[in-house]
Formats: structure tokens, C-alpha cells, sequence
């Protein structure tokens, strides 16, 4: 089993250190091989995924993510910029879904923003189609506007598209997902303004229909915006595309509180996929041994799950950071008075112990 | 000053009804004239937005609008739908700058999803930009791909585009605004990927240093989809495109947990508007008379002071809601124990009787 470790900028190296060390306890036979990306990338290779990464990540069986990114490098032209890494394996990989667990955990209902009897129990799938619709579409560009309101002006544009073989893969896996779970999926989509939303809708009917087992419903994307606001435990699984995932993934993480104990797992037609936290790089804190490991600690259950085929592995780890949970182990982000504050290492060695 | 009167369905009847009501205290000379829009006008008509409605609504100063939709129209073809008429309106008298304040009343802070030291106090202005971006973007439609992932198989497809005189008009607007307020503008967009984003992000850097005295930042929609949960309050105006600005507006309205109290304005570039609640048509709830004519009846007060210019009756009505609150009247919507439950109608009567 062969793993691309990706740690990437900020505190991609501290979190993903932590995470292999849980994987290095577990006697598996892991084959496991460090490359570069994204911005400490760009500046040994002059691109943020070089050939040799993408490689490595193209014959593993999964890759264990970290983060990318830094504000450093935000007057770099786009191409260059970090986050072209992540667009650039998923395209490449073909990871067209994505998985995103919104999870309240039971000790972290505090730190939410929400009343705790709004998030207690939380639950809930986000399911983003990942390799499709604006952030892939072509044509894309600057040119001058031939009509529209200021014909002969400067305008930019992209193009938003989905195929009916995108939609239909995607769908059977919201649907497949939904049957080990509490069978409903939400179907998220912006019909009443975009044709793309309207074939959308119609696939998602029609893929809902060899899944009678599971309820679908649907829902625009501002609604949805709102409704995870007012009710989130009302949803069970969520699919939507690209472009709306990017923005509801977060917010409902965000609702947690807990940003930083949810892993998300991006995967192709093969189960060969991508696992990273669904945090960022955190800058700002990076090199301060503080930033919590356990996003990317679950990511890699995650992998071990659903690319590596080793369930028994990836919950005894998910178990293990209940266990540290329980234990009143907090890294500061999740600190809470009357818990015990510890950096990284100690939540990575906590875990461990704990396994 | 003539206004153009349009209920529409639902709810719409019964909070317009109240609104008028207190327009019509007011002493001014407003001329009001009411007209069919949405679902009805399409049963009445044939199509939501009546060539006669559109025709009253140009020729008016303001329109004061209800709100539009119900489950029963979801089946007809997308150009009959009631969503459809308001849509017709903007493009139609060039409603670019969309006015979506949240604000979270002191009396109210109990209704939001947030926990109160959150939201008490909020208040925020999100400027949408209503008649650009994916919404109207040529082309649009089906066709067989022919390339992608997919080729050779059917795809619906959308145009995100911005041109530049598009966006430093609505940049003009937010940075105005933001000089009357806390003189700070966060501009919204997802320049790591789109291309319309980053022009957007260009020209809104451009427009800015014309506004030295006011602080400019800049956010990806997903980073913001997330910060508007977790601190709400650090935003002054936030300004965004067309699509974002459906779904964060959206977002930060339920935030308050009062959108019943939430108006609108939507402005050309000559002053003339829409105003309208922030809520929707709540055909679930419509002809019970119970629901909160607040958010109109303030829309009303911001049609007086943008379009009407008649500030003095503007503040008149605002400070009139203002005492309903605190005589603790509410309808359903924002009802909690110790206040006084009130119908529609009483609302509306409370608010005349405040004047
Ligand atoms: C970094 C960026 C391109 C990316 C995205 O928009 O998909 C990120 O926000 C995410 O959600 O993984
Ligand atoms: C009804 C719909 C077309 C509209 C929009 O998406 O703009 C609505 O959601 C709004 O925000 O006013």
C-alpha cells in the first residue's frame, strides 16, 4: 500500500508529522514517500506541483494532504499560486467526489457558534462534485464584451458546465452514501437561475429513482445557506456541485466549531484518493507546534477506509481520538477551561497512547 | 411620487397591505398604484411579469414589492415561474445595486441560531450586484460536449462574466456607503479560481484608492461563508457579484434570526428602486394572517429615503418599528415568552399608532 505524503506550507508539516506517526503505530505494511507542494514547492521547483510530486501522488494508492497556502504568495500569477496544487492533483487524479463530515462532537458543542441545542449531535455528509462545473469550464478569460450592459468594454469571464455522466456519478455516490446513513439526501442547486441546475436537478431525479430505499429532496443554494444556519441537523447527506460545495462545505464546518477535528477525503472512480484536513494552512500560526492534528489524524482513517481498504485500522484511530476526546485533550483551538491544553506532538503522542 | 404597488403571492398581500397603511399616515403625496406580479399574474395573465405590471413599475419612482413563489408553480417551465418577474424587474429598470442589510435588533438577539454575545449588535450591509454575473451571462443552454470529461454526452452550461464598468459602478456604491458607516469595505470574490473574480478583485483595488479614507479587504466566499458564523460583527459592508451575494446575503440574514424584521432596496443608477423583505412569499403561512409586516414596512421606510427622498419620514417609520419592539409587540416569527403575540393586521396598527 503505497501512500504520497503531501505535508505542503504552513502547519501542513506539523499536522501531517503527527498523522504518520499514528499510521507508523498501526503494523501495517504503508509504504510512505514525502514530496513537495504547493508554495514551499513553487519556491524549490518554480511550480507549486511538480512533475515529481504529481507523479508520486499519480502511482500511489492514496495521497495523505496537508495544507497549502500562505498570504506570501498572493501577488504570484495564479498558475503558481498553492492552491493550483489542489486543483491540479484533483483534475489530474480524476477525485470528482469529495466528502466533507460535518460532525458536532459531543465534548466540543462549546465551541461553536451556534446554541449548543442546535449543534449537539450534528451529523451531517457533504458530498461536493469536485473535478467539474466554473473552477474547470472553458472557455475562460478576459476579452471585450461584444453586448451585455457596456458592449466594447474589458470583461472577464468563465464558463459553468456539468455533463450528465459528471452528475450521474456523483448522484450514485450521494445515494449509496445516504444508504448507510439515515437515507435522505438534499440535492443543492440554483434551478431557478442556471440551466446547469436545471440538468442537475432532472439527473439527480432520475439517479434518485434506482434508489427508492432513499428520500431526495432538493433545495436552492441560497436556501441551503440559510437552512444550515436555522436547522443543520435537518440534513442527512448534502450533494451539490463544485462551485456551492466550495461555499456550504465551510460554512457547515464552520457551524461545528470545531474546524479543526473535521478530515475530508476526495476520491476518483478507482477509490484512489486524497485526504487532508478541511482547515487551511493557518499561517499565522505555523512553527508554533499548536495547530491540532486531529483533522488530518482522521483523514487518514479516512484513507485507511476508503482507499486502503482497512477498515478495522481506521476505527481503532477514529476510536483512539474519541478516547483522547473523553480524556479532556485539547490542542488551543478547541480549549475549553477545566480541559488540558497541549500542542501538537502531545495530542499526536496522546492519541498513540490511546490507539 | 408614484409608487408601484406590487403585492404578489403568498404572504405578499397581507404585509404590502400594512405597508401602504403606513405609507398612507404619512401625509405625503404619494400616488400608489397596485399591479399583479409572479405566480398570480401568471394565473391572471399568462405570464409573471405582465407587460402592464412592467410598464407601471417604469413609469413609477419606487416599487414596493411582496414577494413571489409557491411550491404549486415549481413544475412550470423556468420562463413562467413567479421568480421570473423579479428577475424581469431588475434587468429591466437596472436594479444593479442590491441594499441587504443585517441587522440583529437588541430585543431580538434571543431568535438568532448564534449564541447572543455573537450577533448583539450586529449590523452589517451587504451590497449585491443585481443584474451582472452567472445570472444573465450569454451563452446559456444544452448542447453535446465536445470535451471535458465527458464528450459526446449531453451538458448544460452557464456564463459567469463581469465587465469592468459593471464593477466600478457597484464599487462606487459599496465605497460610498461604507464612507456613512464604520469605513470598511470587505469586497467578496474567488479569484484562486475564476477569472471573473480576479478582475472583479482588480478593479475593486482600482475604485478603492479613489476612497482613502476607506479600508479596503478582500475574501474568498468560502473564507467568508465561514467567518459570518464565527464573527459576524467584524464586517461593516460587504460587497460581492451577483451569484455570492444570493448566498451569503442569505446566510447573514438568518444569521440575525429575525429575517422577518430584514427589508431591501434594490437601485438603477438613477435612484429608482425596489424595495422588498429579505424573506420570501411563506406560502406555507399565507392568508393566516400572522406574518411580520416589519420587513416591508422598513423596506417602505428605505424606499422613502432613496428614492422618495424623504429622509424625515424615513427615520419616522424606522423609529415607530423601533417602539413596537420595545412595547413588546411580535408576530409569530419573533415571538418568545413575555412579549405580546400579534396578528399581521395589529402589527401594522401598532407600527400606525407609534408614528
Ligand atoms: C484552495 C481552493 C482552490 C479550494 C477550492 O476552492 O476548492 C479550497 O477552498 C477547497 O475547498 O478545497
Ligand atoms: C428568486 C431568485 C431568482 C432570487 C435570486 O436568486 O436573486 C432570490 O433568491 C433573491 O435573492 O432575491
Amino acid at each position: 500500500m503505497k501512500i504520497a505524503v503531501l505535508p505542503g506550507d504552513g502547519i501542513g508539516t506539523e499536522i501531517v508529522a503527527e498523522a504518520v506517526k499514528v499510521l507508523n503505530a498501526l503494523d501495517l505494511k504503508l509504504e510512505m514517500d514525502t514530496a513537495l507542494v504547493g508554495g514551499c514547492a513553487y519556491e524549490a521547483h518554480g511550480h507549486p506541483l511538480p512533475e515529481a510530486t504529481l507523479k508520486l501522488a499519480k502511482e500511489a494508492d492514496a495521497v495523505l494532504f496537508g495544507a497549502v497556502g500562505d498570504w506570501k504568495y498572493d501577488k504570484l500569477e495564479r498558475q503558481f499560486r498553492p492552491e493550483q496544487a489542489i486543483l491540479g492533483l484533483r483534475k489530474n487524479l480524476g477525485l470528482f467526489a469529495n466528502f466533507r463530515p460535518a460532525i458536532c462532537y459531543e465534548q466540543l458543542v462549546g465551541a461553536s457558534s451556534l446554541k449548543p441545542e442546535l449543534i449537539a449531535g450534528l451529523d451531517i455528509l457533504i458530498i461536493r462534485e469536485l473535478t467539474g462545473d466554473i473552477y474547470f469550464g472553458q472557455p475562460r478569460g478576459r476579452r471585450i464584451a461584444t453586448d451585455g450592459h457596456f458592449p466594447g468594454a474589458e470583461e472577464a469571464f468563465d464558463t459553468m458546465r456539468y455533463s450528465r455522466p459528471e452528475i450521474e456519478r456523483i448522484a450514485h455516490v450521494a445515494f449509496q452514501a445516504a444508504q448507510k446513513r439515515n437515507k435522505r439526501v438534499t440535492s443543492v442547486d440554483k434551478n431557478n437561475v442556471l440551466e446547469t441546475s436545471q440538468l442537475w436537478k432532472d439527473v439527480m431525479v432520475e439517479v434518485g429513482q434506482q434508489y427508492p430505499d432513499v428520500e431526495l429532496d432538493h433545495m436552492l443554494v441560497d436556501n441551503a445557506a440559510m437552512q444550515l444556519v436555522k436547522a443543520p441537523k435537518k440534513f442527512d447527506v448534502l450533494v451539490t456541485g463544485n462551485m456551492f460545495g466550495d461555499i456550504l462545505s465551510d460554512e457547515a464546518s464552520m457551524l461545528t466549531g470545531s474546524i479543526g477535528m473535521l478530515p475530508s477525503a476526495s476520491l476518483n472512480s478507482s477509490n484512489q484518493g486524497l485526504y487532508e484536513p478541511s482547515h487551511g494552512s493557518a499561517p499565522d500560526i505555523a512553527g508554533k507546534g499548536i495547530a491540532n492534528p486531529l483533522a488530518t489524524i482522521l483523514s487518514a482513517a479516512m484513507m485507511l477506509r476508503f482507499s486502503l481498504n482497512q477498515e478495522a485500522a481506521a476505527q481503532r484511530i477514529e476510536a483512539a481520538v474519541k478516547k483522547v476526546l473523553e480524556q479532556g485533550f485539547r490542542t488551543a483551538d478547541i480549549y475549553s477551561e477545566g480541559t488540558t491544553k497541549v500542542s501538537t506532538k502531545e495530542m499526536g503522542d496522546a492519541v498513540l497512547k490511546a490507539l
